[in-house]
């Protein structure tokens, strides 16, 4: 007697150009226990954020292609820059697999929390250019306003670990600062358009000082995922399968740096066995 | 009559992962006006500094094959992790081609300065893990002491352009507190062992005090290439070509980001009709 296949068992894949979408696999674990999960980190062309649509679109491509091939049940986009980027193309090539990205959950958060509908966001060079966010926010609600601003070096600052440094203050200050002092605009709601930024999110608390609320697409991420897999009848139901709940991470270079910037990210240390090197180009 | 090929007439090459290697084309047209130059930025891939020596030789390899193909006399890898990880496969795979990394160049001008022949290195994490300065310094200096150290959050802040920064002078704070406090070490000569680390050299100074020499390879390097171009009979000896030089700049992703930063780290405009998109790999 041969064991059933059943689409319910497979993993959900999760892609990001690195490290940053811990911080959404994060939420995604707490609020799918049962489920397992592929983490896919396109670490040998990190970063995202600097690159041009076509560029970010063929490596996001080949990453699903990849995923594909190990087999899930439903793919989370868990970068900002490769939603804002790819993520139509994707829905295209792929028509047939649940996919989810973190641009229209923050969007939603964020009207939820917003009473004028002036949204700030701090995001990569190539999120902000593609006015992804601005877009997703307009199209839930007709009167949103965006003001977008790239912040490159929080990117850098977060893989560093420097959570607690003047340096941070000093350049969250800096993108901030207009965003802040622009009464005319006058945001009550900032969305950290980059998953590395929740990393920073205590020192962005305190620059912000309570002018504004503070988003971070990952919490409704998890929420619509459960939601969506719950609609498609994909959730994990058999108990024994559940038991076997894990992660396994897949990086395309440097398992070393990898280990040691994910903890900061992932907040727990990962076992050196549950990571491979791939190669997906 | 047709024109005679005359390989003095192709321009060098000159090879980075970005915009760092800027510095080094800089002072080689300083120090070679006659000669033309294509210099190929991997933008796609950047940063080199944080991926692995496998990752970063078949990249190298890519890039230099593309560089002959347009035609080329002679190589300057202008990158310190390219010179770090994949300069010996470059020339086992190019015995032909005369090429030139930024590494021994940068030992030799350290040596001359230093007294104590202690001296201490900034680079990227791939170049420090490499140990590439150590074997060079070592190579010419059987006394030499190294004290190497990774500083991985000033290639963005170079790149962002914050050059005069609080911000920027607590990084290097940071980086270099340790080396200057060692006073067991007492590094008497501080290496730049990254391209991008030319452009805060006057901050760098402000935190170094005259406590250290500060010590850049592109000068030594563009001194090095006059000479062994001399020594090959490769130097621009036809007036009229001599006449015509010029820089093209070819760029795997990203021409408008690579314009905009071009200017910090060239100190002049660069013209949009010498950049041009190519795909290497």
């Amino acid at each position: 007697m041969t064991a059933e296949f059943r689409l319910n068992d497979l993993p959900i894949g999760v892609f990001d150009s690195g490290v940053g979408g811990l911080t959404v696999l994060k939420e995604l674990k707490a609020a799918l226990p049962e489920e397992r999960f592929i983490y896919l980190a396109d670490t040998a062309r990190l970063p995202y954020g600097t690159k041009t649509p076509a560029t970010i679109t063929a490596y996001a491509l080949q990453a699903v292609n990849f995923l594909l091939s190990q087999g899930i049940k439903f793919l989370v986009i868990a970068c900002n820059t490769a939603t804002a980027l790819a993520l139509p193309t994707l829905k295209e090539h792929f028509p047939k697999l649940p996919m989810m990205g973190v641009i229209e959950p923050g969007a939603h958060a964020a009207l939820r929390v917003s009473k004028n509908k002036n949204i700030a966001v701090l995001a990569t060079l190539a999120t902000v250019s593609s006015k992804a966010y601005e877009e997703a926010l307009l199209r839930n609600e007709a009167q949103a306003k965006i003001l977008a601003k790239p912040a490159t070096l929080l990117v850098s600052i977060a893989e560093e670990g420097f959570l607690n440094q003047e340096l941070t203050r000093l350049a969250i200050v800096h993108y901030l600062e207009d965003i802040l002092n622009d009464q005319k605009f006058n945001a009550d709601t900032l969305i950290l358009g980059c998953t590395h930024f929740p990393v920073l999110r205590k020192m962005i608390e305190q620059v912000v000082a309570g002018r504004m609320h503070i988003v971070d697409s990952a919490e409704v991420l998890a929420i619509e995922a459960h939601e969506l897999l719950q609609q498609q009848a994909l959730l994990q139901n058999n108990p024994r399968e559940a038991l076997r709940q894990n992660t396994r991470f897949l990086v395309t270079d440097g398992v070393g740096r990898f280990m040691q910037v994910a903890e900061i990210f992932l907040q727990q240390p990962i076992n050196s066995e549950d990571i491979t090197l791939v190669d997906i180009s």
